[in-house]
């Protein structure tokens, strides 16, 4: 309780700082750095609304991930993805405002950047050049600002898919800070941002594969190993159980809308409108996008002999996922055996994984091994003439090539990127566990986070008595209806 | 019942009558006024179509309206919503091109406009050219048509917040003619229409902290004064009562579509791609709505020690209202005061609001009181040169200049649009409450609107035993189970 | 069963075939096929980045009819519309890449295209310009290819508003194939590819009323008519009994978002951005919806005194239907009337079709009939300067010209389409009910598809006991409950 009032009391304070030292920073030079614009050219223009539209699909997964974790936990722990969802946002916009878009993309390549603190600086757009050379000089800076901070909001809400259902809220606020200013802007420098990886081991990732995916499963993976498994998710003979989602409608419009916000991710990464080049990037995304849906099903059909609804799902992100890096670097052809692959792959994983730890969204799967999958496969399928265009430096795949150079590149990335990020996420997080705690109460697990942590279920009339639901609620100002001693409310809701 | 038979014989007799008028009013300029537009320039192109797919961002705010309310409402009222956001946009598409866009923006100043009703008439874009000064010469006549169109679907629907779970639903149907053809168009004409607010008193508005949420929040506590609040509200002793809204996953699914929504508002306001100003005021927009959610938690937390979910919603409606306003005549980093200041208020305004009056989404708290915030805080924070290129004649603001100039304009716009809005709708739901009604009765009340107004339950299965189920429903042509004296569903329901 | 396994067994060998012949197919003409764009005209890019933009409001559209029919369904048979969704649209993506787009854009008029399989050739933008000559040489080829093919999932999707809660599967993905391949390409390439139809018969058809809704609804009959009714929905005596779908919320937001893709489907049909022509039909497109609201409720109302939230969507969906067709050809005075025609009909043609057959979201209503309302509505009202610059040859529409060419040659379209669909789609779920079977025991129906078919509730929690709820589920490595024999769940939810 002590910590948690501490941490009541350094967050405004932390946000008074970054506010007053915006105006510093922007010192003399803030009519350039947020002016009128008026002196842009037409091309820069039109790129810089094609992106931001791109971006916008890519906020909009922000409630694809809200829709599909809702809908895979149980009811009880329903309301809490909401306020997570909205707080991480919120604090994502914030960090990478003041630190994460200068460290990210305000250098000339090598470890990170260091210009463009909260978006101010005179020469911040000629570092975001130098560091983005290929793609990046269609687009205002602006516009580079919130694509780039769409891509980091998504990594940290994959991060938390291994965590619903146990964890201290407060654990999502401090992480959240960290990540947005620390650990996503180095990994998306290093290779977005002209970083060492790029410029030097030539490591291909056109949108992603690597530095969203492999990120966020890296955190969820730490994270993890510290949190432990759900109540009742092991049996007394150490078996995994399933603990089925509550919600499949809303987890089908999660996959949905984050299938939507993928042709923001992948052809928006082109950062250009007039080459059209986005348009074949979208062909790419949508093969391999339905090779996973159909390759996961049928394996699970083999299996099981049913249709599963959360493997269909858990296969378009697999695939998706897989071909985030790649799709700007190969051919159409190699989409859906990317994908498709990686729709086998994650059932395997899903069922691999979950004997041991309790992954409720199956996100180290999807997001981890997939993105594994997704960044090797450049060092295979990778188009010669694609590798040119968008890397100087990269190169063709095996496939293609019969060399090993990209695949080795390739693996490199992946090691380093998911190191890094594991151990500074399990440094961080053994931090967060030893002042603030990591977990909640057994007795607060049991009850839900709806209750526990937010002081309302998220479906109230569920769950609460009919007599007793008007008069109930968290409003300090109004009568509040005891609840009592917490109690799991699933037997109530029967 | 006399009177609901004589609205259901008006509606189509107004509706024959718009549509035999139209081609009467289109005449021979018909060709001009929906051609083929071949003569465009490409920048108006260009420009059009950046903020044409802004007005479906807009547009999709319908949604989040919608799930926002149906989150807060109790399952029994939770159908209604659906057919009220259907009909009210109905009406204000049909209701904005017959009257509402050439009152609106067919004229050259002053207090309204008069050219273009049905969108037609030869001389119409240069009203609305004249009109619009310093943003519109870069769109087409049909673009602002939509995108504004958009604005007055969103403010109608703000109207409705404070009236959920007891307003009769044909009020719904005549008020949201009035609105869209006469109240919301005078009050778009004053300030974006080039009317006397923003030519003679300076009024800045970029997106409508005034036009829209001021204008919603006034229309709102006009019907609220008259419609009192839903039994069981106040306890004996007079003290409010929290009703709690029985699902938190639209509720989040709602507000976050909302966020969506406002990076069409703010950024589309610029009106123009090709200067690359959208992408600064969407940086903006971010920091606004960030800066709600974080604040309005941590006072929450604060005071209950718990997490609420509801008001990080609302802390990000607060934030983004607030910054609407300013988006377009700040610098960044006035973006987060204004908007964590704004998610300080909306807590307070909340608490407040709430002990008097039933707000069922806390609607006047986040759009009235954070919009009164948002249109003063021009007064303090605008940048001079950003005033000085968006709406000539108007100043920085007081932390700017020193001057408090700008800040009285903001005051004179914030007390003429909410007196006026609120005396218009005061007049027109008194006038709609002495004939029609505006009232359920008090069974109809505890029954639920969805079932006492629409003839079936939102979640039939909720509320019907499972061995009545099928054969019920109102399809005229089908057998229908008698439902017999309406009487409270929840208790059924468990 | 046995079918079952030929069929998992035939589709992965089939994927394999497909992607091994793709790169054959592409042989030395890889690199134009999906090249880096880089010598694409300024205005192409522009314009096939707002037509890209379209197509992801079209493809939106899936999360639109999944939650319309989530909606409409009983809780019991919620997840399985996930699964569904999911598996179709990854097949028409590949179906669509495969075969689909070279049948139907492949040509150079006459009955069917043939260049471009897999994407590849490198005459296929000549032929998609001959066969597309008004409109399409404004973007490219992948564009087209993307928007196209989010109008071949949409049809799919529409398909299937007749079966829901009783058949098998597999038929969904087995009638997939050959609608992606065959089926919807050959209509698509008759009316939009430039074939016989538009060439010869000058039929109108804008975005497809007659390509996308008749095509729809005539297959949905098609299968209907071999499937049969659900139990229970024919009392006794032969009437038909109301099932009321379980979740109006979720119902809503499927309208909501399926209008907003509209704004995709008919303004992202004028192929361009730079004429500005996308505004006005966004004009349209809304008063038509609206007015199919209005007029539907209206209808509704004096049948029922009641405000209908089903029909209040079912009249948007008629408008929005209606529409389509003449999106483009007609003024937009003509679009409130052919709306609110629709609105009413969409009414009588619902409890007319109800009396024989049961189709539980109304598609054939929505779909078919407004569809065939919205075909023959361009012979009233095309006006003949948008008849003569969108389809040389085609004329304008009886009430413009006193002619009844153009009402004759839409007739032709409805018919021909309607036929050819009925037919070939009869045929097809002929063989699939002879061989695999299309419908589930009565058994299975009455537990619900998601358990029977899918192997898990799509609420759990609503239909297992809570004491059971830990160690449920269907993954294959996982502790699995015995449900025992299959029994109707909705008792025990109450």
């Amino acid at each position: 309780m002590t910590f948690r009032h501490t941490l009541a009391r350094a967050l405004p304070a932390a946000l008074l700082l970054a506010v007053l030292a915006a105006p510093a920073a922007l010192a003399d030079t803030a009519t350039e750095a947020v002016g009128l614009g008026g002196g842009l050219p037409d091309r820069v223009g039109i790129n810089s609304a094609f992106v931001f539209l791109a971006a916008i699909l890519v906020i909009f997964m922000q409630a694809g991930f809200a829709m599909l974790e809702i809908g895979f936990v149980r009811g009880k722990n329903a309301g809490s993805v909401v306020a997570k969802i909205l707080v991480n946002f919120a604090i994502a916009g914030l960090g990478w405002w003041a630190v994460g878009f200068a460290v990210g993309f305000g250098g000339d390549g090598g470890l990170m950047g260091t210009h463009g603190l909260f978006l101010a600086g005179d020469d911040v757009s000629r570092h975001f050049a130098l560091a983005y050379p290929s793609r990046a000089n269609g687009v205002s800076m602006e516009t580079l600002w919130l694509f780039q901070f769409a891509f980091c909001a998504v990594t940290l809400a994959i991060v938390w898919g291994t965590t619903l259902e146990r964890i201290k809220f407060g654990v999502y606020v401090i992480y959240a800070i960290v990540f947005s200013t620390v650990i996503y802007p180095l990994v998306a420098h290093w290779i977005f941002g002209g970083g060492w990886l790029a410029s030097a081991v030539h490591v291909q990732d056109f949108a992603g594969s690597i530095v969203i995916d492999i990120t966020g499963a890296a955190a969820g993976l730490a994270v993890l190993l510290l949190l432990g498994a759900r109540r009742g998710k092991f049996g007394p003979d150490g078996r995994p159980r399933a603990i089925p989602g509550h919600n499949m409608p809303l987890f089908g419009l999660g996959v949905l809308i984050l299938w939507l916000g993928w042709f923001g991710f992948n052809p928006g990464s082109t950062l250009n409108a007039l080459d059209g080049r986005f348009a074949t990037v979208a062909v790419i995304t949508q093969l391999a996008g339905g090779a996973g849906v159909l390759t996961a099903m049928l394996v699970m059909y083999r299996k099981t002999a049913t249709f599963d609804i959360g493997m269909a799902g858990n296969g378009a992100i697999a695939g998706l996922v897989a071909i985030t890096g790649p799709s700007g670097y190969v051919d159409a052809w190699a989409a859906p055996v990317i994908g498709g692959v990686a729709g086998v792959i994650v059932v395997y994983a899903v069922l691999a994984i979950e004997r041991r730890l309790d992954d409720p969204v199956g996100a180290l799967a999807a997001h981890g091994i997939c993105g594994v999958w997704g960044a090797l496969s450049c060092g295979l399928f990778a188009a010669p003439r694609l590798a040119a265009a968008n890397l100087p430096g990269s190169r063709g795949g095996l496939f293609y090539t019969g060399s090993f150079v990209q695949l080795g590149s390739q693996l490199v990335g992946v090691v380093v990127v998911g190191g890094f990020v594991f151990l500074t996420s399990y440094a961080a997080f053994w931090l967060i566990g030893k002042t603030y705690g990591l977990r909640v109460t057994a007795d607060e697990e049991s009850a839900g986070l709806d209750i526990s942590e937010h002081g309302m279920y998220g479906y109230p009339e569920q769950f609460i008595p009919a007599s007793e639901l008007v008069g109930y609620g968290a409003s300090p100002g109004l009568d509040r209806l005891g609840t009592g001693p917490l109690s799991d409310p699933e037997p109530a809701a029967h």
